[in-house]
């Protein structure tokens, strides 16, 4: 594991490393936040939407403020394998940038694009054997597509205390998200309903806080009306937040970082 | 003016603007946050260092969350006038990107780079008349080569309540990132002096809140002993933090950016 740049942030450590991944075959990098802590601190995963890096929420979604203030440590995950022996697309929503957190199974893309593998496995050994951080005590959030990652890659590993999203794709085997990158990387749409969060939502036994802008550009992509109808046969608390005048950005995601920050710290630290 | 973009943002608007600008002759671009108000409101200028845009602040410094909970409007000037038309050079510290808060006086920089008239005049009297902003009530701060314009222009115009900056550049005159941008802007270091905040100090009643890190690496750059001289001779309040393993970036801007929001609002808000 490289270190690309350590920045002490609010008493702890903004920083970005690099490493060699057996699940994707390539050079990952990442994010990650520690809070100034004396025991290994719970970790808090942030998933990352089409055409972000592990930089975009690292940098833009003021997050670090509400994990020193709680203890919580963050993870910041790139959002598909990159390089030059790696697949692409033109399109912005496929291939390099838009993992879509699945292992692909289907040519050109099997050979590297393995994101759930190496969320669940890969990175995730790599940073409790390297740092401070405790296994037991794990959350998870995401935006857009890194929404449908957080509430999926938790309802099938069943590892995370909570789990929230910002503006998540909800029903991507309805949705031009979803259909195009399973049928690319899955071979069919069908087999993109084992990674679709308002078929499985039943498996997640998690509490869930959701939010989406009512002004959001993309809502008619995210189908969240379609994971409110799947939730009702749950029995765990969940809260889905329409919230009023807000679109997709940044701006929308940093407004409402502090209550998930808030909601998963309460969690984690129970 | 021209709207780009406006985005809800922490219960306001973050909107980006386009103008043509008197000062500059070009096309000017900015950023301002308005909080959720009723009558008009306090403003606190952030002006940017180095190779910034009205952006790197708007999206990496976290400022709109403490400026909508003090009530007060953010504005993101950029850092130069730009374009094809524009002179510019090679170097990152000079030209485009780099305007140091100067009107220049010498060729070729003289038809466009007029930062102190810009800020100071032109997107001043644009934002009152636009905006439900309160002339009385202005607050400046900035980063780097941003703080060495708060500061500067502060003592220059008299019209900020309070002054801040963030690792500002405190005695250009003396410093490679000064004496070559005088050279060319004005025609000599000697006519630096009027724009040193070491030297013109003296000329600055408002109170005052530095912060700069003891492992930024441009220290010897900053020289911010000089400035903490100079301020001895003051009779106004004034703080200089050394904060401990705290580097340059915008990691270091945004752990502290709470305490400079609050600074002014103390003072805007009185």
């Amino acid at each position: 594991m490289e270190i690309i740049s350590e920045n002490k942030c609010f008493g702890g450590v903004q920083g970005v490393y690099r490493h060699a991944s057996s699940a994707t075959g390539t050079e990952m990098t990442f994010g990650l936040f520690l809070p100034e802590a004396e025991g290994p601190s719970p970790v808090l995963w942030y998933l990352s939407g089409l055409t972000c890096t592990h930089e975009n929420a690292m940098t833009k979604a003021g997050a670090q403020a509400y994990a020193a203030k709680h203890g919580l440590a963050l993870v910041f995950p790139d959002t598909s394998p990159r390089g030059e022996g790696v697949a692409d697309d033109e399109a912005f929503d496929l291939g390099q940038g838009a993992g879509f957190y699945v292992d692909a199974t289907e040519a050109p893309w099997s050979p590297h694009f393995k994101m759930e593998t190496y969320i669940l496995d890969d990175l995730s050994d790599l940073l409790f054997s390297e740092f401070s951080l405790d296994r037991e005590r794990q959350a998870i959030t995401g935006h857009s597509m890194g929404g449908h990652g957080a509430i999926t890659l938790a309802a099938k590993s069943g590892r995370f205390r909570s789990v929230s999203a910002f503006s998540p794709i909800c029903n991507p085997t309805q949705s031009d998200w979803g259909r195009k990158q399973f049928e690319a990387y899955l071979g069919s749409v069908e087999a993109g309903q084992a990674h679709d969060a308002s078929l499985i939502i039943g498996d997640l036994a998690a509490p869930m806080l959701i939010d989406t802008g009512t002004n959001d550009q993309f809502k008619d992509l995210l189908r969240t009306g379609a994971l409110v109808n799947a939730m009702q046969h749950r029995s765990t608390p969940a809260q889905v937040r329409m919230q009023d005048g807000y679109d997709h950005s940044y701006f929308f995601v940093a407004t409402f970082m502090g209550d998930h920050v808030a909601f998963h710290a309460e969690h984690l630290n129970a």
